[in-house]
């Protein structure tokens, strides 16, 4: 299969395509109609949305590239869940379009909430436009998600799964606060910020193409592991990750210092690393690269690489349980792969 | 009608209820299925939730008092609306809690982009827990409201009245750093900011009562130029209200220099107290009483007062039009004459 296939050429393929593929042709496949979504919205705000997918620079001109736009993984497990159990893709695109509008509403409010002024290598936008047109940025973009499922019956999945990632991310600021996070609680915050959303992503997909429940369920049960696993990952990459594929200053997460999986793993661990790591992550200690030995001598790390590598195990077990058609199910299979190697 | 009269007995009476008993009645028979709603959302979502609709302190201890919640205006549009054509207002329940949760959704937010601290004589959510859990808090509210709807085609009306609330609060934060705000855009961001979300409420309420769509579309200007009314009035209360009738501490507009729409029909009134306005309303001056009387001089509250009578009786035209039953025509026509004399 080659780069310069048409959309159309693609969209119901006879052969299994890589993930890069999959990925690509979700992106070209989702543009149209996600911009389309946009477009509907009010001129300020349509602005401040468009930016930040990097379709346009801070005063609206093109920017000439879709370097911003993300990866589209939650509207490519949509379309990838639609075709696993007999669907069209194509005729999952609200659902697709809906749970791609909810990440971006949520990174739009989780960059003003963590103050981070980068994301996928440009200014945030509350960094750009200040905090007030962000929070309206967001709101626009999680009511419109609502909106373009048009009265489906999905609609209250969604909003389930909303409901899930805002518990989620309101445990993770609170967190920030805490010396006695422990795992299971860090699991469960990851679980509702990251797990429910792409378990969503599987479960509309599949509801779209008129999937019995018991499918639908071991789809969504696929999904909700592999976006744990893919948090995890999120999370190795926020300690260690290159810049210049993460999109983000190098050791964020310890700046802000984050409770994240691997963090919480170290403190947690009962080892001398862990006792010292937390000292000098309750105080204002700049050494950044030192606080990230620390959390790899504390076994933060190899506990982090095996929990993604036993997840997306079970993911692949409950995929297997949806008795998917075999093309999809390489490919979703590819999909679960590449999320939980991106730093290789 | 007395107030001791069970919320089932005044649920369809016989007689016209006083705007005081119409939203009393309104607020007793939203209240059980908005606490239901609310009981939905997660944990500490709704602990935030609560702690703003002033069912319990800032612990979850119960505060013994409805004074936070609210007047409800907008849920008993929906309901009267409802018995304007002719259905059962209980039929509309989820339409009168989805108004109120969007509504309160907007006020959370706003707080936080205003940075104010005192919000029906408490303190804002922002103020008490911070700013990331407000803004997940107005988030679980905007996503429950278009839950709560149920797939009702009303939901793209309602996600609707949000955009245009939305561009409105966007245009209202624009105008803070502008000086050449002129009235027309002033009024048009009104419209949306407030307008929109009480002609929204007319309008799903006549919806699910199953009025044709000309009823519909006249009970929606009624409320749209009754909303725009309602602001007109609130931004005088900005400047010249009670604080123990507001809740908000006086001349609270004039310190957030709010180019509401008495001062900018100050502001470009050509005389010389609009000129003089002018170059304070740029600077720190901090002597807002002066600032007031100059806004007053300039003519700014008397077109403001104007305006908003004017708007009540266009509003009332579009409700004859609507040919509502008599009862609620006349209960309708006393919220409109309670919302344009808070101030009295």
């Amino acid at each position: 299969m080659t780069a310069d296939m048409t959309t159309d050429m693609i969209a119901d393929p006879s052969g299994t395509r890589s993930p890069g593929e999959v990925l690509s042709w979700s992106r070209a496949t989702l543009e149209p109609a996600l911009r389309g979504a946009v477009d509907t919205l009010p001129g300020s705000l349509r602005h401040l949305v468009g930016y930040h997918f990097g379709w346009w620079d801070e005063r609206g001109g093109p920017t000439g590239s879709a370097a911003g736009s993300g990866k589209a993984i939650r509207p490519a497990l949509v379309f990838l869940a639609s075709r696993a159990v007999g669907g069209d893709p194509l005729a999952a695109m609200p659902a697709a379009v809906a749970v791609e509008l909810v990440h971006n509403f949520s990174l739009v409010h989780d960059d003003v909430m963590d103050g981070d002024h980068t994301r996928r290598h440009r200014r945030t936008v509350w960094s750009v436009f200040g905090v007030g047109p962000a929070i309206l940025a967001g709101d626009a973009l999680v009511t419109l998600a609502m909106d373009v499922l048009d009265g489906h019956p999905a609609t209250s999945v969604l909003a389930a799964a909303v409901q899930d990632l805002l518990s989620g991310q309101s445990a993770d600021l609170e967190f920030e606060d805490r010396n006695d996070v422990v795992l299971p609680e860090c699991v469960r915050m990851a679980q509702q910020k990251t797990g429910a959303l792409l378990g969503c992503s599987c479960a509309i997909g599949a509801s779209f193409a008129g999937a019995e429940p018991v499918r639908v369920e071991h789809l969504r049960g696929f999904g909700e592991q592999l976006g744990l696993a893919f948090q995890v990952v999120d999370d190795l990459l926020g300690i260690w990750g290159d810049p210049a594929v993460t999109g983000k200053p190098v050791f964020s997460d310890l700046e802000n210092r984050k409770k994240s999986l691997p963090v919480v793993a170290a403190l947690t661990s009962g080892t001398p690393a862990g006792e010292l790591l937390a000292e000098r992550y309750a105080t204002a200690d700049e050494d950044l690269p030192g606080l990230a030995a620390l959390i790899d001598e504390a076994g933060g790390r190899a506990w982090a690489h095996q929990q993604a590598d036993a997840l997306v195990e079970a993911a692949l077990c409950d995929l297997r349980l949806a008795d998917p058609a075999p093309g999809p199910a390489a490919e979703l299979t590819g999909i679960a792969d590449l999320v939980t190697h991106r730093d290789s």
